[in-house]
């Protein structure tokens, strides 16, 4: 079968890699319907994070189950089914809690821009639809697995309520679904911090009630300057830099809630300055199967659109330009179809 | 009048301080009915905080009010009031969001180990008892104004629930207060991190059900044995140091939480590794007034009774062996009366 991998920092290929195939009596190997690229994916292909050997990329899917393990029940060729980036057996304490992405059988998937994709833990970690849903919804469902899925932890960890202010600080894909997020949630007003036009747009259609252009600390003071002087109830911070982060914990309100779910790259949090601002702190990979019964119904009832944050289709063998285009910031999310 | 001075590390003397007055119309002027010594009066007085100029002590007080400042509306000489370490005026927008202890006007109280105490926004800050408790109140009405608030604030930071399992970090006033806070709002099982018999018998009398003498690392492992190698929901931060808060953090279970309510000395939190913990972290100087109509009334009907925490009791003028006591950790904490 053919998938893309990374060889080096800019050096995405289509190539043949191994057959995915059943390893495990708890796995499922899926066809690919759609899968994608995540902004996560840049860090390597940017150079941010190392890539010491060519490997596989991608964690994002919706596909169709080809074949299960023998210990799988549930589960049956041909159905419809959306997973999560981090694989769970859904039965441990951490999944009984609810963070089935500290499953203490957690794989993270790593082979999803391919034909075909192996599933660890598939009983736990797929969910299958009632049928299989028209096309129109595949990018919905994909975006489910893992950018909306992370937008909604984002406003689950910063405890977005009914008539709250929410700041998103991002305008990635997966802060564009926060802020359908916060809106879902109940926020009264929804603050996005965009400096591209196309991307306030889609947070304005998504639900924001108020875009600040402004970044930094004059991003603050505008902030401020729209709570009444004190900051947000909510601040989802969705990219993982130390600017980011720091632009959220200084918008919440004393009593507020940071949700991070930015994978942090060089986040220091001086324990003083947290202390001192009585704002409360949770993030780590989105605990996406907890979400997914309740988003997978959200989309195929066409109450939330999430799929509008792919804004370029390709054909999965041209993934590497899916990947410059993102790395370009002339796309804000690309979708490979097989 | 006589009151608390410090010159320099170690050297705490009782001595003719400024007279408390009105100085504005939202003070009050408070006889002090008991005072006492905090173990984060212990910082300066161990030069782990610097003393550049000699200053008054004491941020801990119950008292008669003396007289009132002209906007002063619903106080009277002779009631006995209880108040926070920290003062507020109860109408800002932090005070209305429960914040209190970072109300727009706060001011840290800080000349209360004396006869008298001038309190800023009065109105806002202290609540008056109904009558004049028995005297045998005092020392929980005291211990409510600032290390029982502490240890409930703790307690609610960490998202104590009932039925859950909560640990508490260091056995301090604050710690031994904690062990309450986390036994009251209902959790099934409660684990005092103590190394010293004195203390483990006072937590095992508020409450708790386990002791474990271990720290650091294996203090961790210790717990995590006890909590099905997952971690505790609850982890209440009472020290402020780095080991302590490294020891909190890794002792709560993925999507369990920490309340840090020991003022943070050299704590850095580390973006990824909190990321990956999945555990929500929260803290600051306790909204003591917020829990001080419910507090005082547990106190009053004999509910919980944590004045047991002043293991020691001297007139006023012995102020500097009080600070020795605590600091040779012969005292829990001491009790100062005029």
């Amino acid at each position: 079968m053919r998938g893309a991998v990374i060889h080096a920092p800019g050096d995405i290929r289509y190539e043949t890699v191994d057959d995915a195939r059943i390893q495990q009596p708890t796995d499922a190997v899926i066809r690919t319907a759609v899968t994608c690229v995540c902004g996560s994916d840049l860090w390597p292909y940017r150079g941010a994070e190392p890539t010491e050997h060519s490997h596989p990329m991608g964690h994002e899917y919706v596909g169709f189950v080809e074949e299960v393990g023998s210990e799988v029940t549930g589960l049956r060729p041909g159905q419809f089914v959306v997973g999560s980036f981090a694989t769970s057996d859904n039965t441990c304490a951490n999944c009984r809690n609810g963070f089935q992405s500290s499953c203490l059988n957690r794989e993270f998937m790593s082979t999803c821009q391919a034909e075909y994709v192996r599933i660890p833990h598939a009983q736990g970690t797929l969910v299958a639809t009632d049928g299989v849903p028209d096309e129109r919804f595949w990018p919905g469902l994909l975006a489910v697995s893992d950018v909306l899925g992370t937008g909604w932890w984002a406003a689950d960890a910063a405890e977005v309520t009914p008539g709250s202010t929410a700041v998103v600080v991002g305008d990635g894909a997966v802060g564009l679904c926060a802020v359908i997020a916060a809106k879902e949630r109940g926020a009264e007003r929804v603050i996005a911090m965009s400096r591209h036009e196309s991307r306030q747009q889609l947070a304005l259609e998504f639900g924001a009630t108020d875009i600040v252009a402004e970044r930094g600390e004059e991003g603050v003071a505008r902030i401020k300057e729209l709570t009444g002087g004190i900051g947000a109830d909510s601040v989802l911070e969705c990219v993982g830099t130390a600017q980011a982060m720091r632009q959220a914990l200084h918008s919440a309100r004393p009593g507020g809630s940071v949700g991070f779910v930015g994978m942090p790259h060089g986040v220091a949090v001086d324990g003083q300055e947290l202390f001192f601002s009585h704002v409360g702190l949770r993030g780590g990979p989105a605990p996406v199967r907890r979400y997914l019964p309740d988003l997978i119904d959200r989309v195929l009832t066409g109450s939330i659109d999430p799929g509008k944050v792919f804004d370029l289709t390709l054909p999965l063998d041209q993934v590497a330009e899916g990947y410059r285009a993102m790395d370009e910031r002339r796309a804000i999310k690309t979708l490979l179809a097989p």
